[in-house]
């Protein structure tokens, strides 16, 4: 744990990465965040937690909810992937509830995060390259034994309260630090929303809080 | 208008605009859009439009009619103008009704496509970066009168049906083509929304549709 804490007398290092498992711009995002960081001498802090638990709490629908913005989501998802470089292959269904592999993660990262964020990159290219169903319990069995964890394991994990404790305190912490979907990064506690910020991020990073204009024209 | 007309035989060589006055991401793509056009010898179709009807027609809300979404986009409003280049004071009151400022665009482009243009321009500042609020009768009237216009004039075509009825056909030529939030653009049929897609309008006018892994890491 240790890229994790914090050093005495050190300033926070960090970057807050949100996801969840069934997103596909945090999918995107999550394959380049970790490069982001490393450019910057930071580290990447995961917290896999459920779009559907922010959208509550900020009355927010799916984008996918509503039929004239789903069509254009649907196109503009594959488009950012190509345009991002990272394979992506629209899964059906779609989208998929992922409290049971969010579990997983959260066990795994109390175990030791850089596991944690191993799981989220077999998660999500799992679900985004191969189609593989995370909400399908037999899958995701299967997908854990893939990781090297017992299946048996991993369904202990998910049907036991505390994780399910643990994830529910995620989401809480999440909406607390007012996100309210995915990806959604915290930098120095300034808030940064979609995959699409990450130039801003990359700018905020190398010169820190934005002043007066620059042209980028 | 010539620039405006395809030419017999030619391709056509248009990004469609679509803004509203109240929208500070239309603000900020307005700055933008004719340059990264001319780059790529297009020209631009400007379309004024009212964002609370392209709303109501996909059943969504405005984001800054959400609490929490409100307040990051206040943040993010200003963050993105200073990435930009883009001077830009939030003004207060916001968001406002703009139908008004958009019957004038509409007038003004029956006679010349480029004066409205013009007009697009000088209300979006003067709300932006002046505060003027297009939605007071009398400031719109002041705001016309800077611009050249007949204060009378001005105020007679926003009365005038004919105008509400060419503002209310633009809103729903906007909805048919699958316009449901602004800025948004159309190339070559390719929808674009927002104006965090700048680099990818931009790819796509020099290479056209994405293919393949692309990386941009």
């Amino acid at each position: 744990m240790a890229a994790e804490m914090d050093l005495p007398g050190i300033p926070d290092k960090r970057i807050d990465f949100y996801f969840d498992f069934s997103s596909p711009y945090s999918y995107i995002a999550s394959e380049w965040v970790e490069a982001l960081a490393a450019r910057h001498a930071r580290t990447v802090r995961w917290h896999a937690i459920l779009l559907g638990a922010t959208f509550q709490a900020a009355e927010l629908k799916s984008p996918v909810s509503h039929p004239i913005k789903r069509e254009y989501s649907m196109l503009d998802f594959e488009r950012s992937a190509l345009f991002e470089g990272v394979p992506l292959t629209m899964p059906e269904p779609f989208p998929i509830p992922t409290q049971n592999a969010a579990r997983i993660f959260w066990w795994l990262h109390a175990q030791d995060p850089q596991r944690a964020t191993a799981w989220s990159h077999h998660g999500l290219r799992a679900y985004f390259t191969r189609g593989i169903n995370l909400s399908d319990n037999e899958a995701l069995k299967q997908l854990a034994a893939e990781f090297g964890l017992a299946p048996a394991d991993a369904e202990a994990v998910w049907g036991d309260p505390a994780w399910k404790l643990k994830l529910k305190q995620a989401n809480e912490q999440a909406v607390a630090c007012g996100v309210f979907g995915a990806p959604f990064f915290m930098i120095d506690g300034e808030p940064f929303w979609g995959n699409d910020r990450r130039a801003q991020m990359a700018q905020w990073l190398e010169k820190g809080p934005f002043q007066g204009p620059m042209s980028r024209l």
